[in-house]
C-alpha cells in the first residue's frame, strides 16, 4: 500500500483505527476455517459514511476489501484471500430501534447476535434464526451467510427475516433496499439478493429485521431407532403430517458411540436418535403436537420414545445434542464440520451412503444435524500431521458433496460457500447459473474489490 | 416483423401457435390495468426448449418479448408496452411433481392457482399465498409479481415459498436456480431475485414451491370500532402480542357505508371493522387465540365483538369482506384498486390522511385490506368520461403513494410496479438503488427484450 493511500485511509477513520501491526494482521488472517491469508491492513469503521469513503478509496486504487464481523465463519468468508483491507465492523454495534407493533428491529451489522436476543426478550419477542455461534457472532455475518440453525424447520433462516438493508456499493455509493413492511412487490428484490452474498456485492451497514413473538411453551421428546431407515421414515412421516416441530434433530450411530465413550452419556447402541421439540402458546397444544409426533415415531419402530414431563427432563433429553460441540473440542482431533443439505426424504439415503464413502476413503465421519430441514452436519475426522490422511480428505469431501447434489441437495445449508466450497459449485449449479452469478458480480463490482477470491466468482468458467 | 423472423418463429412452435390476427392481438393488448398496447404477434409455447429458441431469435433481432399468464395483473405487467411478441405460457400447465415428505411441488408456470390448490388438498396440504384472482391466475404470474393475499400476515407471500426455478435468459440460455431443499447458502440467491421481477430478467419455465400442512381448524371474529384510531390501536396490540392471526382484515367507514347501501348488508355506522381469523390443529387452540384477540379488541373500545360459534356464523362474518369485489362490479363505476403498504403501526395515520387527501382532491375513495401486514387496498372512484375528474386522479395517486412512503411504506404490497407505478419509484427507492436495478437489468438483458417499458427500468435517471 503506497503512502498516499495509507494517508487517505487514516484521514477517514483516524490513525488509531488503522493497523499494520504484524500481530493484528495475523489475527485478521483467519476465520474458523482452515484457510488463512494476511491482509495489508485492518481498519475499524464506525459509520456508513466512513465505510463509503473507504470503499471509494479502495475502488479507485483497486484494493481488496474484506468485511469482518466476529470471524466465526466456517467457510473462509472473512479471510482476506487477496490481501488488501480487512474492514472490521464490530464497532458498529448499536441496536437502533425496536418496534414491536411493526414486528421489526433496526440494527447495525456489528451487533452481537446474543445481545440482540437479550434486547428483544423483555418484549416476549425473538429473532428466530439461531446459529450455533450466537454467543459471539454478529448479525452482519448472519446476513452475509444467510445463517440458519436448529429452529429453521419451523422458523426459516436469516433471509426470511431481513426486511431492509442499507448497503454501500463498491463505488462507495450508499443505497437502501427492501422495505420496512411485511410485504413488498416494488422493484427488484435487491434486499434478499444481498442476503447470503458473503460481502462480495456490497458492505451492509444497517439491517432491518423481522422479529417474532416467542412461544411461551415447549415440549421435548427423544426417540432412538435401530436403523437409519426407520429414523428416516419417522422424519418423512412427521413432514407428511400437519405438525411442524420447532426442532427435529438427528444424531447417527457414530456420534452416539462417541458421546457414550467420550462424554459419558448413557445412550443405547442404535443407529439413530431423533430429538424433537414443539412450541406454542399453551401447554396443552405443545403436548398435543408432541404426542402426535411420538405416535409417528412408535409407528416407525422406535426402540424407545421418551417424553419430558418437566423442564429438567427436557434438559436431560437435550444433553446428548448439546454435548457434541464440547466433546469435539475435548477430543483434540482435526475435523471438518460440513453443512450439506438434502431434501428431507433423502436423509436416510445420504447417511447410509456417507458411511459407505467413509469406508471407501478410510476416514471416520459422523453425522448429526437438522433432520427437519435436511441440513446435516457431516463431521470428518483426520490427522492433519498424516499426509496420507490429508490426501484422502479432498476426494472424500468431493464425493460427499457430489452425493448431496445427486440427491437433489445443496452444498451448504447455512455456512456459505466462501473458500471451502467454491470448487464444488459446478456440482450443484449449472454453467449458465454460475455465469449469471459472475455477470451480476461484475456489474456491481467491476474492479472486483469486494471480498475477491470467494464463492468461485473469480475462476469458474 | 420481417418474413424471415416470422418464419423462424413459426419453425419453433408451428404455424398454429403463432397468431397475427387482429382479434387475437387486441385481446393480448390488455391485462386488468387501464394500459394497453398491441403486440406484433402472440405465440403459445409448450416447452422450455421452445421458449429458449424463441428468446434466441428475439434477442438476435431485438424484438420485445412479454410473457403472459392469465392476464389478471393490475399493474400493466403483461401489456406488451413496446409491441413485439406476447409469449403465452398458459399451455405449460402441468403439475410435474408433488412430494409431501419434502414439502414441495414442481409446476409449470401456466398452472392455474386453483388447480394447484385442488391437487394439494387430498394430502391435507396447501400453497399459502392466496391472491384474490386465484380462480384464474397462473402460478407463473404469482411468482413474477410476488403475489400475496389475505393470509400473508401469518404465512407470508409467494417469495417465501419459491424454492427453485428453471428460467430462460434473454440470450436463450436455460438455468436452474435455488435448491430443492428447505435452506441453502450456496451462491447468490438468483431464485428470490427472479421472484417479483415481472418478466424483465428471465422467462420462468418451471417452479418448485414449498407447500405447508393445512390447519384443520379455524375460528373467526368480527369487531367494529367507532374510530379508525381505536381500530389501529387494536391492530397494534395484536401485533404486540404472542398471537399471530391467520387473517386480520380492515374495512373503513366508507366501504362499510357502501356495503350497507349497495350490498344491503346490515352493518353499523362506524369508522372501522376488523375481521380476524385464527387457525391451528385443534379447536381449543384456535378458540384460545381468538379469545385473546377479542379481549384486545374490547380493550381498544370495540363497539361490538362477535365470535362465530359455527361455520355458518363464520360465513356470516366474512360476508361483508367477501362482498366488496362483487359490489364494486355491480356499481359500474370507474375505480383504481391500489395496494399501498405501510408498517402496521401507521395504518390509522394512513387511513385518516387518505380521507384528507380524498377531500383535497375531490375524489371519493375507500380503504380495505390486510391490516395484519399493513397492505391496504385504497380504491379511488372517478368518472372516466369527466376530464376534470381524470385530471385530478393523478395528483391524488401521487399524494397517496408519497404518503405511504413518508410513513415508511412501500408502493406495492402485492400487485407489482409494471406500468402503473413506475413513475412513483423515486418516492420509495433512492437514486443508487434505482440505478442498481437498472445495472442488473442491463447485465442480464443487454438488448432490453424482456418486457421492456416496465418497472421504470427504461427511463429513471
Amino acid at each position: 500500500m503506497d503512502n498516499a493511500t495509507r494517508q487517505a485511509l487514516i484521514d477517514i477513520v483516524g490513525p488509531e483505527n488503522v493497523t499494520e501491526k504484524i500481530m493484528d494482521l495475523v489475527s485478521y488472517s483467519y476465520d474458523a476455517s482452515s484457510y488463512e491469508h494476511r491482509p495489508d491492513c485492518a481498519m475499524w469503521a464506525v459509520s456508513t459514511e466512513q465505510v463509503s469513503r473507504i470503499l471509494s478509496v479502495a475502488n479507485e486504487k483497486g484494493i481488496p476489501v474484506t468485511v469482518r464481523g466476529a470471524g466465526t465463519g466456517l467457510g473462509g468468508l472473512a479471510v482476506p484471500a487477496q490481501g488488501g483491507i480487512v474492514l472490521d465492523l464490530t464497532r458498529m454495534n448499536s441496536i437502533l430501534e425496536i418496534s414491536i407493533p411493526d414486528r421489526l428491529a433496526v440494527v447495525q451489522p456489528g451487533v452481537v447476535y446474543a445481545d440482540f436476543q437479550a434486547a428483544l426478550a423483555p418484549y416476549g419477542f425473538f429473532f428466530p434464526p439461531d446459529p450455533a455461534s450466537g454467543v459471539v457472532c454478529t448479525l452482519g455475518g448472519n446476513v452475509a451467510t444467510n445463517a440458519g440453525g436448529l429452529h429453521a424447520v419451523k422458523y426459516g433462516t436469516t433471509r426470511d427475516y431481513v426486511l431492509s438493508l442499507e448497503a454501500v456499493l463498491a463505488s462507495g455509493e450508499v443505497m437502501r433496499v427492501g422495505a420496512r413492511t411485511m410485504k413488498t412487490s416494488s422493484g427488484y428484490d435487491l434486499c434478499r439478493f444481498l442476503v447470503g452474498s458473503e460481502g462480495t456485492l456490497a458492505v451492509i451497514t444497517e439491517i432491518t429485521l423481522k422479529v417474532a413473538p416467542k412461544a411461551a411453551h415447549r415440549a421435548t421428546a427423544l426417540a432412538v431407532f435401530h436403523t437409519l431407515e426407520d429414523a428416516g421414515e419417522a422424519v418423512t412421516r412427521v413432514m407428511h403430517s400437519e405438525v411442524t416441530p420447532s426442532v427435529l434433530e438427528l444424531l447417527d450411530g457414530s456420534v452416539i458411540s462417541l458421546l457414550r465413550e467420550h462424554a459419558h452419556i448413557d445412550l443405547p447402541d442404535v443407529e439413530a436418535l431423533l430429538l424433537v421439540e414443539t412450541d406454542g402458546m399453551t401447554e396443552g397444544y405443545v403436548r398435543f403436537q408432541l404426542e402426535k409426533i411420538a405416535e409417528m415415531f412408535r409407528g416407525c419402530n422406535a426402540a424407545e420414545v421418551e417424553l419430558a414431563a418437566t423442564e429438567e427432563e427436557a434438559e436431560g433429553l437435550w444433553k446428548a445434542r448439546k454435548s457434541i460441540g464440547g466433546m469435539m473440542g475435548a477430543l483434540h482431533l482435526d475435523y471438518i464440520p460440513e453443512d450439506i443439505t438434502v431434501p428431507m426424504s433423502q436423509i436416510a439415503t445420504f447417511l447410509r451412503q456417507s458411511e459407505e464413502l467413509s469406508r471407501i476413503h478410510g476416514l471416520d465421519l459422523f453425522n448429526f444435524g437438522h433432520a427437519g430441514d435436511g441440513n446435516l452436519h457431516t463431521n470428518i475426522f483426520f490427522d492433519g500431521n498424516d499426509p496420507d490422511q490429508v490426501a484422502r480428505l479432498e476426494p472424500l469431501l468431493y464425493d460427499l458433496h457430489k452425493l448431496a447434489c445427486d440427491l437433489g441437495g445443496t452444498l451448504s445449508g447455512e455456512h456459505g460457500i466462501g473458500m471451502t466450497k467454491a470448487k464444488y459449485l459446478p456440482l450443484e449449479h449449472d454453467r449458465t447459473a454460475l455465469k449469471t452469478m459472475r455477470t451480476l458480480k461484475q456489474a456491481l463490482d467491476p474492479n472486483n474489490i469486494l471480498n475477491p477470491g470467494k464463492m468461485g466468482l473469480d475462476f469458474f468458467p
